[in-house]
């Protein structure tokens, strides 16, 4: 079973370490995974005309190439996860893929929003755009469809140190993706 | 051609209101808008627990019935679109369907996170976390979808007043999709 590892890991300082530790505990499991940061390694695709449209075109072609993804979904410059990710866990929901991920923070997302006030009996942010309060650990499309297409996200009972480096609930996910091996 | 309308117009007070104005555009090009909250008049679900679920499930299903999306892309909450609207843009384009969005912020993606240095050749924010610097409007994964899936990511000349509920480049997708109605 190939594991695409998604996340905000590549933007890391030592994103090649981390992506190394991530395919070799999918490797201890019996999987592969595969880290968007090895297509730097692809040679040069003719048809990208950037190197971002080369990055773009090697991630898509490993979520294809994947079984299953698992999502680092700890807030990134916000209050939710690192959108580039939360594409690729729509990308492969669509696609029927096994979807898991995982938060190292606890908390709803309404928590992370600056609140204006409740009013009206719905949470508006200080721009009176509504906050989605539903008690979620992110916005519900990230949250249910992991619910619906796999894994429900997890979430950590205490906050890891280092929330961005932490691979215990990665671990799990991939000990759940393994026992679904075909 | 059924058009899902993705986008935080969601969350704005006059929620309703905009998602009307939409799909009057869409009609006025022969094209049939499907809007998020429309999921509120459907029938409970009563394979849905939540009402989180209840609303992630009507959303699934209109992109399911839908043809195309547009995407309304301006930055929401942070430096980058609406992960919300992420999700949906990555399930269409894995779906295969006609993707397009648009934004109603100008300037680079680099420009709206907080920079801590610019050492080693890349850009860092404060958390030492790499920002991606290609002179994109957004992340990547999201612009380049745009790109291979549909109309590239529409951006204004000159930002509009509110951001959040000017229809100019929303019009200007309506017609792209109806100069390609089957």
């Amino acid at each position: 079973m190939k594991v695409y590892l998604a996340g905000p890991d590549v933007f890391l300082p030592d994103a090649r370490t981390i992506g190394a530790a991530k395919k070799d505990i999918c490797a201890r499991f019996g999987l592969v995974g595969l880290y968007p940061l090895d297509g730097e390694d692809d040679a040069p695709d003719p048809g990208a005309a950037t190197l971002s449209m080369q990055i773009f075109g090697s991630c898509v072609a490993r979520m294809e190439d994947a079984d299953a993804v698992i999502a680092h979904l700890t807030p990134f410059r916000g209050p939710s996860a690192d959108p580039g990710t939360v594409f690729e866990l729509g990308f492969m929901a669509a696609r029927g893929r096994l979807c898991t991920g995982y938060t190292n923070r606890r908390g709803a997302y309404s928590g992370r929003v600056d609140h204006g006030d409740r009013t009206d009996g719905v949470v508006r942010d200080r721009d009176r755009l509504l906050v989605e309060d539903f008690g979620l650990a992110d916005g519900l499309m990230i949250v249910h469809a992991l619910d619906m297409f796999g894994l429900a996200l997890l979430t950590p009972e205490v906050e890891p140190d280092d929330v961005f480096r932490d691979l215990t609930l990665f671990t799990k996910c991939v000990e759940w993706l393994a026992a679904r091996r075909p």
